[in-house]
Formats: C-alpha cells, sequence, structure tokens
C-alpha cells in the first residue's frame, strides 16, 4: 500500500478546535476503512510567528513538501494585524500555496436541504444549490511583481501591485475548471474584466483556446461586476465559475456566503499530481476562539474532500459526508448554523455526534 | 442666473430610449421650476464609433468640458465585441471620466419600499437598505500603467496590469467619503486587501489619517472578500462603503441588485468642483434594446441626481423623485420590476407617468 502521509496545520484563532475534531473523525475512519494514514502537526500562521519569528518556518514547508496531503485550520487574527506584511500569518498561508505550486483552488457552495433557512436569499432562489468555483491560486495580483510602497518625486508615497498571468498559468487552471465540470454539469462559466483589464482578454482568450479539447463542456464568459450580480440575482445559473486569483477570492466569498452556512464548506488547493492542502471556506473567527462553539463540519468535509481527491479513499469520504448528513437530520447544529427547533452544540459534541454517526 | 448647460449622451442599447423619457422629466421640471437649463446631445460609445471610428470624438469631449452636468445613458454591447481595447465603447465612458477628472463615483442602493418584492433577499434582511458605495472612478487598476499583452522569451505570452494609488488619489476620495457619511448615517467602512495587496495598505493608511479631521464620522475597515460576503448576509449594517475603481465595480454591483431592482439606481461621478456625470447603474441591456421596455427611471432619477448636486435645484430634484415613488405607488411597473398584481408598462408610458405625476 502507498504511504499516505497527511500533515495537520491547525493554525490560528478556532483553527486548532476544529481541526482536533476533524483529526478524530481522519483517525476513525482511518481504523474503519484500514487507510493506512499517519499524520503529525506542524506550526503555520501567527502562532508560527509567535514561537519561531516565520508565520512559515522551515521546518514547516519541509514536512508539508514530504505530504501526500494537508489539513489546514486557518490562519490570522487581530493579534498580528500590526505586523510587517512580510511576516503575517497570511504569509505563511501564501507560502504554502505558492511553494507547493497548489495552483487549482476547488471551492464548492452548496445547500444542504437542512440547512435552507440559514440562508438570506429566499427559498426559491437557492434551493438545491450547487456551484463550483475553481479558482487560481498560485498566480494573479495575490504574487505578481513589481510591487510595494514607493515614495514618489513629489514627496508623496505610491502603493503598487501587479496582476498578471502567463498562457500556461491560465492554461492549467481551464483544465481543472473543464475536467471538474466533466464530473458535473458540464458547463464552465468564466468570470474576467475583459472589457478593461488586458490580462483578461488573454484570460478569456486561453479559455475558449482550452475549451476546444472539452467539446462536452458547454463555456461561457461573463463579466465579474456582473458574475457578483448575477450570485445574488440567480445563483443556480452556475455550474462551473473559473476565474484568477483575485475575483476569486470575492466571488467565492460570496458564493459561500449565499447558502448561509460557510461554516459547512469546505475546500480544496490542488497542484498539477493532485497533492493537495484541504480547508474550511471560513476564516480563523478569533472572536468566538476558544470558546468551544465553533462550526467543525467544513473542516470535517475538507477530511472528506482530501480522502476522495488526494488519497484514492473515495468509501471513506462517502462515509464522513454521510455522517455529517445524519448529524444534521437529527436536528444537531452550532451556532452558526442553528434555527428554532434545533438542539445546539458546541464543537466537540459536534465532533462526537459525528464519530457516532460513523 | 448661472448658466446651467446640460450635455446628453444617450449612448448604446437602451440609452437612447430611457434618456429620451428623462429628457422629457428635465424639460418637464425646467419650465416648472424655471431653472433655465439647456441641453444638447452628442456621440458616445459604440454608437459614436459607428459614425466617427472613435468612441469619444472630439466634439463630445469638448462639449463634454465645457457642461456643467452630463447625463448619460449606458454605452457597449456584443456588436462591438470583437473591437481593439482601444476604440471599445468602454473607453468612450472611461475617457469621459478621466479626462473629465471624474474621481468621485457616489452608487446609492437603496431599496424602494413598493420594490421589496423584487429582491432576492428575504424582506427582513433588506427591508430599509440604504447604502452609498463610494468609488474611486479614474485610477486604480482601471488606468494604472504598465498594462498590455507581451510575448516573453520562450514565445508565451503574459497579460499585466497595474493596480496603483498615490496618497492624494486616496485621499480626495477619503473626503468624499466621509463628506458624504456626515449627511447620512456617519459611519464609513473602508474595503482593502490590506493582507495581501501593498497598494491596499496605503489606501488603509491614508484613510486612517483623513479621519481624524472627521470626528463626527466613524471609521472601520473591512477585507473585500468579507465585504463581498457581509453585503450577502447583512446588508443593513453599512452606512457608506468606500473603496478603489475594482473593487468599487464589484461590490456595487452586488449591491445595487441586492434591492432587486437595479432598473432603479442612479450614479453620480463627480470632480473636485462638484460637476459630474449622471448615469444608470444598468447596462446599456443590448439584449431587450429597441423593444420600448427598457425601465427609464434609474435615468429620470439620475436627473434628479445631477439637479441635486450639479445644478443646485434641490427643489426639483425632489419634485422628480416624489413623482417617481407616487408612479410606483399606482402600481406601475416596467417589466423588470413587475411582480403580481402590478400594472406592467413600457419605456414611454412610465415616462409619461412621471410627467403626469409632476
Ligand atoms: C487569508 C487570505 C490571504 C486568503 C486569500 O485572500 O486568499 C483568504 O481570504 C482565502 O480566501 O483563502
Ligand atoms: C462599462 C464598464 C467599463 C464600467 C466599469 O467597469 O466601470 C461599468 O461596469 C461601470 O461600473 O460603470
Amino acid at each position: 500500500m502507498t504511504s499516505r502521509n497527511v500533515l495537520i496545520l491547525p493554525g490560528d484563532g478556532i483553527g486548532p478546535e476544529i481541526v482536533a475534531q476533524a483529526v478524530r473523525v481522519l483517525d476513525k475512519v482511518n481504523e474503519k476503512f484500514a487507510l493506512g494514514v499517519t499524520h503529525e502537526s506542524a506550526l503555520v500562521g501567527g502562532s508560527a510567528y509567535d514561537e519561531t519569528g516565520s508565520p512559515l518556518p522551515e521546518a514547516t514547508l519541509t514536512k508539508a513538501k514530504a505530504a501526500d496531503a494537508i489539513l489546514l485550520g486557518a490562519v490570522g487574527g487581530p493579534k498580528w494585524d500590526g505586523l510587517d506584511m512580510s511576516v503575517r500569518p497570511e504569509k505563511g498561508l501564501l507560502g504554502l500555496r505558492s511553494n507547493l505550486d497548489l495552483f487549482s483552488n476547488l471551492r464548492p457552495a452548496i445547500l444542504y436541504p437542512q440547512l435552507a433557512d440559514a440562508s438570506s436569499l429566499k427559498p426559491e432562489i437557492v434551493a438545491g444549490l450547487d456551484i463550483l468555483i475553481v479558482r487560481e491560486l498560485t498566480g494573479g495580483i495575490y504574487f505578481g511583481q513589481p510591487r510595494g510602497i514607493r515614495t514618489l518625486e513629489n514627496g508623496e508615497r505610491e502603493g503598487f501591485n501587479t496582476y498578471v498571468y502567463n498562457e500556461s498559468e491560465i492554461r492549467r487552471i481551464a483544465h481543472s475548471a473543464f475536467i471538474a465540470a466533466r464530473q458535473r454539469g458540464k458547463r464552465v462559466c468564466s468570470i474576467d474584466k475583459s472589457n478593461v483589464l488586458e490580462v483578461t482578454v488573454l484570460w478569456k482568450e486561453i479559455m475558449e483556446e482550452v475549451a476546444k479539447e472539452y467539446p462536452d463542456v458547454e463555456l461561457s464568459h461573463m463579466l465579474v461586476d456582473n458574475a457578483a450580480m448575477q450570485l445574488v440575482r440567480a445563483p443556480k445559473q452556475f455550474d462551473v465559475m473559473v476565474t484568477g486569483n483575485m475575483f476569486g477570492d470575492i466571488l467565492s466569498d460570496a458564493a459561500a456566503m449565499l447558502t448561509g452556512s460557510i461554516g459547512m464548506l469546505p475546500s480544496a488547493s490542488l497542484n498539477a499530481e493532485g497533492r493537495g492542502m484541504y480547508e474550511p471556506c471560513h476564516g480563523s473567527a478569533p472572536d468566538i476562539a476558544g470558546k468551544g462553539i465553533a462550526n467543525p463540519l467544513a473542516t470535517i468535509l475538507s477530511v472528506a474532500m482530501m480522502l476522495r481527491y488526494s488519497l484514492d479513499a473515495k468509501d471513506a469520504a462517502d462515509a464522513i459526508e454521510a455522517a455529517v448528513s445524519n448529524v444534521l437530520d437529527q436536528g444537531l447544529r452550532t451556532s452558526d448554523i442553528a434555527s428554532e427547533g434545533n438542539k445546539v452544540v458546541g464543537t466537540e459534541e459536534m465532533g462526537n455526534a459525528v464519530l457516532a454517526a460513523l
């Protein structure tokens, strides 16, 4: 059997709490399905900075490169807001993405029927919602050079960043999107701002080119401002949306929030070999950290995604997803997704319930 | 009496139809309130390109510079999609913004109580919604240099744009936002991506600096991805949102769509002297152009905004807004905002109704 070595990165804020429950679930399916998964932990983000002076210590990066998959909680918090950009917790996350070449970020926005009430949108607008956002994660304006803040001749300062993509970068994320669409509704909508930004003119052109290799998948294009509107107006029109790093950051969060239960949504960040990092879509929620009330389900579902995409353990993934659904059917909810008539439970109780359902 | 010379730019798509109704309304209040407004028309956008080879002919720019205010319909459409970026209809609009230094774009997102049903959000989430988005309009990545598509040494192409702001650009839009907030709920939320983009680190810093001059106004900051989520989750938390050109494009469209009636929302683009260009928030809707069914109310309300902000004619502005409200009370709707029990009318009938109500 192949090695299955998982690196656990709890991170900051609620990270350690939710990851603890997800690891219990991983251990359980590991035993039940005899997966042979081993795991170890490492520091990342603000907690890594506090301990080592770096948000991405060498030791963590080395372990990450050796791992077959990574499970991340979340990074960041107001505690580190004053730090120089180069050592902020987010740099730990961005450093992992970039060093491991995790260019393909898959962010599903799915409405769980049991949680339909939690959405701020009308039920008929979101019932059955199932979108996949494919976000380019290692290029674009997040990593473009030159960047910085410089002083002009007149003594004023100027801040600048560079939004840049080359053909290969666009091509490989296009393939990710088309391949994902093949397993779903066979429709890709590429999001750009090609009426203003040259970089997205190239983006659009390469999407068209790659589309020719997937004649069974339909490609359409939409401007990013219109996409933001259409997500609010009629989100079910989308199957797969593919876009760059910055637009993807914005649109995937909006899409996740349409479901009203971002605490339920996992994500995967994959490299060309399908190795990847898995994490909840939500952040480190410093306001509720340490209170034992955070929702661990997005992290638990990230374990399922990890088993499916990187560890070739589809049955175990199915079992976790079924267990989560079962727990929701029982009416158990953490406070972020609770509505009238539900039993509100804490992080650990929710973990217990998923374990029991497995 | 000062001169009040208005330049009318019908533009493309539904532009000419909706502007025609707005001009009738302008003529009516001009007479009724003896405003002494004169107006003339000029070409812009795709229709200007078709006639002159340029989306912003010299003659139009000269007239625009001389005008006290500009009323624009909309520009663009699939007909011109294949054109080189430099002569696309959008360049007409961007050229006007930039040449007239219309850096301050005010985009209200208001829910008309009569149209509460039209929103895709639950009534309790949007009832009473009244947000003002202040978008920087002549800088940022829309105009940053260098930009383009170049061929790399390996033969591949690369697209690139530059997201850049200097202190003065940020400072003047900050003042716009704080001044606007003073006349409203006295809260400004500045939107950035300061955990990743240096240019927005400077943005955030200058916002803080300018805030000191407005001790009666509260300043907060939010990351753009979170802002997109919060607009969906709980939009009423915002009073004034201020942001750069690109984020403003995306967020203002999302905010407008929250109301479900983007066909109702006007916008103003002002320079340092308060001279400005007024236009509906919606686009040129080529799919319904020429059918006589487009909603002219956003353009009519843009006339009201113009009278208030640039032509010092508050009473006339109030009268138009009251007339629009009256027409909605009568149950008249264009098809984009109609729900059960409404009388559906066309563009011209809607214009007639507003004139009658005046
Ligand atoms: C924490 C931050 C750097 C990150 C991003 O902007 O990519 C986050 O918002 C995300 O979407 O994963
Ligand atoms: C037409 C286009 C160039 C324009 C923009 O992106 O600014 C439009 O979307 C807007 O918001 O006014």
